[in-house]
C-alpha cells in the first residue's frame, strides 16, 4: 500500500467538507481558530511516517491528553487507578454530574472529564507538582522538546470552568480527590492546553500500536496494558458516540474538542487527524469522515 | 385550650426519646452540640406565647433560614423569583445534583440547597453585599437585636463545603448565579449559621400564621403570598420526607439540620421545636414526634 | 356566604374559557365528549348542596375513582396497604415505569396508575371478584343506585391499554400483584369507566370533609384516616402538578382525565367540578380555573 | 499453533473452576441443568475445527440467538432496522424499562431484550409466522437439520415472562411493535429456547469471522455488515459488562443465560464456549475465564 497516496486521496475526498462543523465555543481561545484547516498523519510500526494538509500545524490537544495521563497512571501504579475510576462507557455527555453522583464519586471511565480529573489527581500524588511526566512523555516520543501548554488556552479554560469546578468539588465531596481542588484543576487545564501537530501526536501515540514499546525500543507499558488502553479507547473514547465510531470506523481512538483525533491500528500504525469543526457529539466532523475514508481504503479495522 | 399545659404534656410524652437520633456530623461545630436538649415554643395569633424545655437556648437555624429568604425575595421582586427556581417537591435528597443538571440549572424548589443558593444570589442582587435584610427581619420580628451568625459555625460550614461549592458552580455554569460564586456561598453559610432560640424563631415566623402581617401590624407580604409560602413548605419543607410529614402531621413546616423545625397552623399559631438528633431523612427525630403529639392533642392540622 | 351566588359568579367568570383545553384522546370514547360543558357542585357539611351548569350530567370519573379505592383499602386493611405502595409525590408523569423499576415494584403513591393497580389488586384480594365495594360505596353515598361503569368506555380503555398492561406486568414481575394480571386490569378499567355527575361525586366524597363520616352518620374511616387521605390528595392528587395546585388553590383534590376534579375543604365542604378539556399536565383546564376562583372568593384553603 | 493442544490446556486451566457460578434460576427448566459441564469449540477460517469437553452437548442458546436475528434483519432490510433500535451500549441491566421509556420505545441496542423483541417483530413482518429463517440459518450453517427449540424451555420461559411482557407492551405503547404482542413474545421465547452444542454454534457463527461468507462460500451479509455486527457485539454483547469483556478479553462476543458465549476473532476463527454457571453480570463465569485463557495463549484479540 502506498500510504502517502492514500492520505492524498483522503484529503481530496474530504476536501469539500473542510470547514464544516462548529468550532468549540466555550473556550474563547479555541473559538478563534481558523476552521478551514485539515491535517492528517500516519506513523507506521516500521518507523516510516506520512502526512497531508496541515499536519505540522500545532493545535490544542484537549481531551487527547487523557489517553497519555491514563497510560502514565497505569505505568506508575498499575491497576490501582481502577479503584478510583471505572472503565464503562458513560452513555451520557462527557461532563455529566448525574452519573457521578449516582456512583458516589467514582467516574465511569478515565476519558470523561471527571475521570480525567481523578487520573490527574493521581498523577499529581505520584509525581508532585514540580514534575510533569506528561510533558516529558510527549516531548520524548514526538521528538519535539518545545511542546508545552498554550498559556492563553489554559487561562481561557480556567476562566470558563464553572462546570469543571463543579465536577471537581463533587469528586472532592466524595473523597475522590486527594490534592487541593484548585491545584488539580490548574494541572488539568494545562494538560488540555498543550499544543501539538498531527505529526507529533501520531508519533507520541505510536507506542499503542507497538504493544507499549517507545520510540527508543524500551517498554513504556506492557503489551497487555497497551491492548487494554486500546480497549478503553474503543468503548469510551468518543463521549457518547463511542459505539457509533466503533460501528462506522472500528478503531480505538480518542477525540478532543480542539478538533483532533488520535486513532490506533494495533500492530500496524498510529494515526492523527485534525480539523477544528465539531459534530453534535463534540467530535471533529471532518476528522471522523477522514477516518471513515481511511478504514474503507485500507480495509484496516479491528473487526 | 390550655396551651402551656399542652406543651408540658408533649414534653413529658417525648421525654423518653430525648437524645435519640444522630446529630449532624458533616459540620464539626454542629457535631459538638449536646444531643440531650429539647425545646418547644408556640406563638398564638393573639400575641400570647408559650414555651417548654430549652425553648430559650439558641441553636443553629440552618435551612429554616430558607423560609425567610424566600419571603424576602417574594417581598422584593414578587413572582420574578419563580423564573429562577421551581416549586415542585424534589423527590430526591436535599443536595442532589442530578436533578439540577437535568433541569439545566433551575432548582426544583427554594428549599433545596440549590434553590436557596439561587434565592440568596437574588437577594444579594437586590440588596447588595452591605445590607443584610435577613438579619434585619429576624431581629425585628423576634425582638432580639443581638441575633447573628455563629462565626464558628459559618467557618466550619465553609471548610466542609465541597458539595455546596459543586452545586454553586453548576448553577453558575447554567447562568443561574449572577454574583461571584464565592460571595454567594459566603452569604449562604452566614445565613445558615444564624443562632436563634425556639421562642425567637416562633415569633419571627408568626407572620406566616397571620396572613403576612408583622408583629407591628404592618404587612410583610400579602395574605395570598403567605398562603403560598405555606403551600411550598407543606410540599417541599422536609427534603424527601415532605409528603410523610404532611401525612403524619399535616402542617406546613421547615426543618434544619441543626435540629430545629418551624411549623405553621394558618390562622392560629406559629410553632418552633428543637432537638439536635436527626432521623434518616435529616429532620429532627424528637421534633417530628413532638409535632405529631401537638396535632394529635390539639386536633389542629390543615386537613 | 351565599354559596349558590358564589357558584353562579364562578360560572360566569370562567364562562369565556369553557371549551378550552384538549379532551383526552387516548381513549376514543372520551375523545368524543362534547368539550363545551362545565358543571360544579358543592355539598356543605350541614347537608345543603348547590350546583351550577352541567352539574347533573354524568361523566367518566376516571382517576377520581382512585381516592375511593384507597379509602376502601384503608377501611379494609388499615395501614397494611402502605407496605405495597408509597405515598410520596411522583415527580414524574402519572404512568412512569422508570420510577417503578427503580423502586422494585413499589409505586410511589396510590394515585399513579401503578399505585392504583396495586390498590385494586388489594381490594380484589379482600372482596373477591364477585363483590364490588367501590360501586356499593358510590351508590350509597351519592344516593343513586344506578351508578355503573360505561361499558363502551371500559371496552375502549381495554383496547388502548398497552401502557397499563406494561405497568401491570412489571408490578407482577416484582411480585406486587397477587391476582391474575388480566383480572386486575379488567377491574381497574371498570372502576375508571364509572359515570357520575358533579352532584353525585361531591356527595360521594363528602365524608372526606366530614372527618370520615358517611351520609348516614356512621363512620366509614376514622378522622385520622380521613385527614391522611386528604394529605395524600394534596401532595399527589394532580400527577406532577400537585405542588402547583397546592400553591395556586391550596386544597386537597384529585383529578381525572375525564375532566372531573374532586376537592375537599376539610371541615366545610366537598366540591366537584367538571369540564372535559385538559391542560398540559392532564388536569381539567377550566376546572382548575374554577377552583382558583372558588378559593379566591371564599377565602377557603387549607393554608 | 496447535489449536487442539491449546483447547486442552485451557480445559485443564479452568478445570478447578468448573461448576462455579450460579445457574440461571428464573427459567425453571434452565435451573435444572447440571452445572458441572464445560465445553469449547473453535472453527478456523480454513474450515478445520476443534473441540474439548462437552463441546457436543446441546444447551439453550438463549440470547446468543440475538446475533443471528440481527444478522437476518440486516440481510433482509439493510440499515432500516436501525430506525427502530439503536446501537449504543445500555449502561444498564439487560431488561431495563427506564431507558426504554426515556427513549420513547427505541431500545438502546439489539442485544437488550427490548431490542431483540423489536428485531423479532421486524423479522416476523418480513417472513411471516409460517417461515422461520433463524432455524433455517442455524441448521444450514451448523449442518444439523434437527436443531429446534426445546419445547419445555420455551413453555417455561412463557410461564415466567412478566418482565418481558411488560417490555413488549411498553414497546407496543410507543408503536414500535407491528405484530400482535403475544405472537412476538411466542416467537422470541422459541428463539431463545433453541438447543445447540458448542460445535454447532461455532460453525453457525463462523461467517462473522469470514467477512459474512457462509459455509458454502456464498455471501450471507457483506464484509462491511459483518464487521459492523462484530462492532455491536464488542460494545453491547455482554449486558453491562461489555466494556469489561473488551478490556479483559478484547473480542466481539455474545453471551446467553444458558451459559454459552459465541466469540469471534475476525479473519481467524469462531469460538463457542459453554459452562452453565453465571457471574453476577449474567455471563458464564467459566466461559469468560476460558476466553481469557484463549486470548492470553493465542495472543489473538482485536486490540
Amino acid at each position: 500500500m502506498d500510504m502517502q497516496a492514500t492520505l492524498d486521496e483522503i484529503a481530496e475526498a474530504v476536501g469539500p467538507q473542510i470547514g464544516s462543523g462548529v468550532v468549540a465555543e466555550y473556550i474563547p481561545r479555541l473559538a478563534a481558530v481558523n476552521p478551514d484547516q485539515f491535517g492528517m498523519s500516519v506513523v507506521m510500526n516500521d518507523g516510516s511516517s506520512y502526512g497531508v494538509g496541515d499536519f505540522e500545524v500545532p493545535f490544542s490537544i484537549q481531551s487527547i491528553s487523557k489517553v497519555f495521563t491514563l497510560v502514565l497512571a497505569l505505568q506508575a501504579s498499575g491497576d490501582a487507578i481502577w479503584d478510583r475510576v471505572g472503565r464503562e462507557p458513560s452513555g451520557a455527555a462527557f461532563n455529566s454530574l448525574a452519573q457521578l453522583e449516582f456512583k458516589r464519586g467514582i467516574p465511569r471511565n478515565p476519558f470523561m472529564n471527571a475521570g480525567a480529573l481523578v487520573v490527574t489527581d493521581h498523577l499529581l500524588g505520584v509525581s508532585g507538582t514540580d514534575a510533569n511526566p506528561l510533558l516529558d512523555l510527549l516531548r520524548t516520543e514526538s521528538g519535539n522538546p518545545e511542546i508545552r501548554p498554550d498559556a492563553l488556552v489554559s487561562t481561557s479554560e480556567a476562566g470558563h470552568s464553572d462546570r469543571n469546578r463543579s465536577i471537581a468539588y463533587l469528586l472532592s465531596s466524595f473523597g475522590n480527590l486527594r490534592n487541593e481542588v484548585g491545584a488539580v484543576l490548574d494541572r488539568y487545564f494545562d494538560q488540555c492546553a498543550i499544543s501539538m501537530s498531527c505529526a507529533e501526536l501520531a508519533s507520541a501515540g505510536a507506542f499503542l500500536s507497538r504493544g507499549g514499546v517507545r520510540a527508543d525500543g524500551t517498554e513504556l507499558i506492557s503489551p497487555l496494558q497497551a491492548k487494554r488502553v486500546n480497549a478503553v479507547m474503543l468503548t469510551a473514547g468518543f463521549y457518547d458516540a463511542a459505539a457509533e465510531f466503533a460501528y462506522r470506523v472500528g478503531l480505538p481512538g480518542k477525540s478532543g474538542v480542539g478538533g483532533g483525533i488520535l486513532a490506533i491500528v494495533p500492530g500496524k500504525c498510529s494515526i492523527c487527524v485534525w480539523a477544528p469543526g465539531l459534530d453534535s457529539a463534540g467530535n471533529s466532523l471532518v476528522g471522523m469522515a477522514a477516518l471513515d475514508e481511511f478504514t474503507s481504503r485500507t480495509g484496516w479495522s479491528v473487526f
